[in-house]
Parts: C-alpha cells; structure tokens; sequence
C-alpha cells in the first residue's frame, strides 16, 4: 500500500519536474512512509528523490522507529549534544537535486534552512496542493477509520446531549463529550473540542467558557474531530436548551435546508464549486444573509481539513473516494450560531452518509 | 501583563538588531498577544515593530477573535474566496523593516513566502531561542497553572494505576487515564498519552498499542503533558505490573537516585549543563551506561519543551521563574524502559517541587 503511495508521489514529481520531494513529520509523512513521528523541537527531513532512492536525516532518538520504514535511501542520525545543524550541513553533495518539492504548510523555516544546507542551490517548489491532491481518495480502509470515528462521535454527541443541562459551563459538557469520545477503545480526539453556548455559538472557532452557564434558550453547538488509526471525524449539530423561539427555528430551519442541499449533490463529477455555489446561493437568498461566514465543506482523512474545499472557485469535479464534510452555517453575532456538519464519502456512481445522527431541531437540557 | 511581555519583546528587538518580529499563531503568539488562534490552512501573521506599531494580515474568519487584541497598529483582513496571498503582496511598502526575526521552528514555508511577499527586501533572522528565553521566567500565575496541571495529572495517574488489571491492552489503560484526566474541570491534555507496557516501555517515542496484552511482569510507562489555560504538566512514572524482577528493582533504583541527584541540584545560579553532567555522569557510572537515550530534562510552559533543556553542553545558570522537568531513564532496547520525570520550579533561593506524586517502585495489578 505504501509503495503504490510513494510510485504515485514519484509519478506526481515527474509531472511538475521535480527532482525530490523533501517530507517532514505530519500526515503526509505518515500517509506515505507509515511512522507518526513526533514533529517538535528536533527537525526530521526525509528527501525522497524521483529516481527511487532517499536521504533521510532523522534524530538519534527515533532511530528505532525510522528503522521499520521501508525505503530505499541513506539514512544519517543526529544526536541532541551535537545538534542538527551540522548532520544537514555535512550531507552537502549527497542529494543530487536541482527542484525540490516542500509541504509549505507544514514544513518551518527551521527545517527549510537545514533542508538548503544540505543542497544550496536547489529551488524550493511549494508542493502542498499536489500532496493533499494525491492523498485526496481514499480507499476502502480509510473510509473505514472514518466510518469508525464518525460513529464514535455521533454516539459521544448523543450521550453527551442527554446529560446537558441549564446552569452547566461550558467546560463541564466539553469534559462530559471528552469522557465519552474517549471510553471508546482506539478513538482519539484531535484539535479542540467545540462547545458553544448562546452567544459563543455565533463565533466559528470561539472556545469554550469556563465561567458562563447555559441558560434556557441558548443554542448549544458542538463540533469536533474525533479519530481512529488517525483518520478523523469532523460532525457538528446545534442543539437547544429548554425551549426554541420562533426566530431561532427559522435560522435552524434555513441551515437544515442548505444541509440537505449540499448533501443531496454530492456525487462523482458534480464541481465542488456548484455544491457551495448552490448552497451559499440558497442561504443568500435567504433573510439571514448578513449571517453567512463560511464556505460549504472541506475534505477530510488524516487531516480535519484536507481536499476537496467545497467552496466556489473549485471547479474540481468530486470523484470516487472523496470524504468531504456538507456544513453550512449562519452566525448572528452576540446572539447565535447555527451550524450542521455532516460528512459524506464519494462513491463509484453516489454518495455514502457516513453521519447519520438526526439533523430534526433538538430540545435538550 | 502583556503590555508588559510586548515591552520585553521590544527590547530584545533592539539587543538583536531587529526591526521588527513576525508571530504566527502558536504559543508565543499566545504569550504576547492572547488569543489561541487556529493555525491551520489560513495564513496569519503579525508583524511588530520596534517602534510600537504592527501590521497584521488575519484570516476574516478569525476577525472578531483578532479584535479583542490590543495592539496598536494596522489590521487586513483576507477571505478564503479571495485566497491569502494578493492581500500579503499588496502590504508591500507597508511595513518598515530590513531586519525580521521569525520563529523559525513555528513559522512555515507558507508564512515565509507570504512575509517575504510583503517585505521582499528584509532578512529573515531565526529568533526561536530569543522568544523562548523571554518565556522562559514564569510569573506566580504562570506557576499556578502549572501546578494545577501536575496536581490533576498526578491524581489521574493515581486513579489509573489503581485500576490496571493484567490482560489490558495500553489502549485500555489509555482511556481509563483520558477518563479520569477530563473528569479534572478546566483541565485538558495535549500530545500523545504515553501508556507503554513491556518491551514498548523501551521506546521513548512509543505509541500505545491495542493488540498488546499487558503481563504480569510488566513493566508499565505513563508519561503525558495535561494543560491548565494551556500550561502543561509533564509527569512521568513507571510501575511494574504483577511483581518486580531483581533485575528490574535494579534499573529502577538507579533512575530512582538519578531523579533525585538531578532535583536536589535545582536552584538559581546552577547551569542546565551541571544538572544533566552529574545526572548522566552518575548513570555512566551504573551497570546500565548502554540503556541511556536521552538528556535529564527541559523547560515547561505553554508548551511541553520550552528553556532551559537541561543537557550538557547548556551553561544557562538556572533562574527564578524557570520551571524544568527532571526525568532521567533508562531503556534496554526489546525489554523494558524506566522513566521518572518530576516538575520543579525555580524560586528565589530554592526550588519548588511541583510534582509529589511518589517515586517508590509501585506494584500494580
């Protein structure tokens, strides 16, 4: 599996005239080699080059697990007391490369630096839309650990919605979610957990309060990655709490409707520009225009955010194995958010719902 | 407060030469400016200057979280329709700087090539160690959450090794101590959790396994950072599962009496060299001289790794505020690894041992 990865990387370099790719620890270091290497303090570059061989210069502490990797190439390790700067330097005329490819959304300008020690004179190509395009269908395994984490999720929100009540932070329901995500044997939680009470609801990437209390008819939004084997969920659903006014059922009512919108056109060629165009198109036309934020979706796998962005301009037709999420929303801000995120995988000749957790307007609490 | 840090950050501007820094979001940018903001496919960069001002380029998304900044200076924001990079290249002239220092082990290739499109004329400078040494005094509420997270992390790894049973898988153990970490309220974990049993406690990087059944014999490695408002714990402990071998106690005693040569020698005006030289000299002394990976210990804060690593080679002398892990170990490759890692902080004439939890050879199961 990982050798049909790296042939299609290769086949990716000689189509944008690279000579090497230079990877870092992340998810396409792991999509393509296997290990999960840690990614702090100690840089880690592995120069895959074109014609089937490697240089890799990796810290003497992970010697052990870069052993297991299969990959033709020289591997040189460094130790913490001697530093990194001089192993990259000395590896100078090792890597003949004249264009390399880097993860410019990944990669820092530490590793950068270490990476033109050891070749000087190579151009620096920013590849990271060719990678994420490459990692962009899954097959039938990921699918799998997506299923899997969704699943896990949607049941940590179902138990998690009974338990809420009035006078609760904030914080006490993201401790009661994180309690349930993980007493599910092999789920991970990835990023922050979103909890979102009245009017943090309105904010997108707001965090959750310690010192507010959820009042009765707060909308209540809760949106987070769960993962297996690294492959992630990304499932949100607003809830109420105690009661509904008439003008948060229209702004739910009108972010349901571009969700099943959105959903109902996933499929094989359909342009993820048309799934925004036609979803944020409904939304404006809608009385809450002011409230619109965000685009349609994005792809998800390893990463929460991964290609194809559902988003006008991304004339990228979907195609079998694409996992992407269908997430409008509508933002009054100070007052309330609504936003309800399904995710779906692409297949041969449709769709798949991989979340299935109601989407009706929820009275909890 | 953080008019406070921004002074400090002004001043070693001018010690560098600098005219300005550039922060992406990330912990530094959250020790000098606030807000913990996303860090993911949407480039955000500030740029301040020596002279009190800043140029700011922020996701719209992300506007309402930005606004609450105070910061005296200008502010552009860019929308995913539009992409990030016209909105960089068209501040150029705006900003007025021949000299920018970067976090370079923060900072990626994006943000580079983004920074560089605004000012395309300056020097890029490498500051990481100058923004870490201004982080790396902690202020008594700094101390406070520190001490807060060690306090929740050494009662969830009471309550989890109360419940280790032989036959458990690590990822069993896993989430009984995810459980009992997010029952902490305000509390929160970051990073891997470390639960490494047998021949995997050998691995200082291991992940924890689902397919591996714990035996009595065992040994067993628990090791992860908790935050409290995102300040981190670091507290490591190895117990032994069912009953200790000779050999075992052996190993044991030895990282047991490095643990506490290396905590007995915090105090201000010791250097970092000093503390890891008597440390690994004593462990160089042992019978198990062949089992020693890794340095005596680092920094904590906002993150996990901050100044100053106690590591040979390091003649920082040790100063009030500098808050350190002591956590010496010993691993023989395939069989069995021994950490103990405590958390101390630095007082005016002594030190303060945050961690308590015991270092007596615990038999569990």
């Amino acid at each position: 599996m990982l050798q049909a990865r790296l042939d299609g990387l290769r086949a990716m370099m000689t189509d944008q005239g690279l000579d090497a790719v230079a990877l870092v620890p992340g998810n396409a270091f792991r999509y393509f080699l296997g290990p999960d290497m840690p990614f702090l303090e100690r840089p880690t570059v592995v120069v895959i080059d074109r014609q089937g061989g490697s240089k890799a210069v990796i810290p003497a502490i992970e010697r052990a697990t870069w052993q297991k990797v299969k990959l033709d190439g020289d591997t040189s390790y460094w130790r913490d007391e001697d530093g990194y700067a001089g192993i990259f330097a000395a590896q100078r005329g090792q890597v003949n490369a004249r264009r390399i490819g880097v993860e410019s959304f990944r990669m820092r300008v530490a590793e950068l630096n270490a990476l033109q020690s050891m070749v000087p004179d190579a151009e620096i190509v920013p590849i990271h839309t060719q990678l994420w395009e490459l990692r962009s269908c899954k097959d039938a395994s990921e699918i799998d650990m997506i299923r899997r984490a969704v699943c896990a999720s949607e049941e940590a929100i179902r138990s998690t919605l009974e338990e809420v009540r009035v006078g609760m932070s904030e914080m006490d329901v993201k401790a009661i979610l994180q309690g349930h995500i993980t007493s599910c044997s092999g789920i991970g939680i990835t990023g922050e957990l979103l909890v979102l009470a009245g009017d943090n609801s309105a904010r997108p990437h707001g965090r959750s309060r310690m010192d507010y209390r959820i009042r009765k008819g707060d909308a209540l939004l809760i949106d987070f990655a769960a993962t297996c084997e690294g492959y992630c969920s990304d499932v949100t659903r607003t809830a109420f709490v105690g009661a509904m006014s008439d003008e948060q059922h229209r702004l739910y009512d009108t972010v349901l409707r571009a969700n099943e919108i959105g959903r109902g056109l996933v499929r094989p060629g359909v342009s993820a520009h048309e799934v925004d165009d036609v979803v944020q198109s409904f939304l404006e036309a809608s009385p809450f225009r002011d409230f619109i934020v965000h685009k349609t979706g994005h792809g998800l796998g390893l990463d929460v955010h991964e290609l194809p962005h559902l988003m006008r301009g991304n004339h990228t037709p979907l195609a079998q194995g694409n996992v992407v999420t269908v997430e409008p929303g509508l933002y009054k801000p100070g007052e309330i958010g609504v936003r309800i995120e399904d995710v779906l995988a692409v297949t041969e000749n449709d769709r798949e719902e991989l979340s299935t957790f109601t989407r009706e307007p929820l009275v909890v609490g």
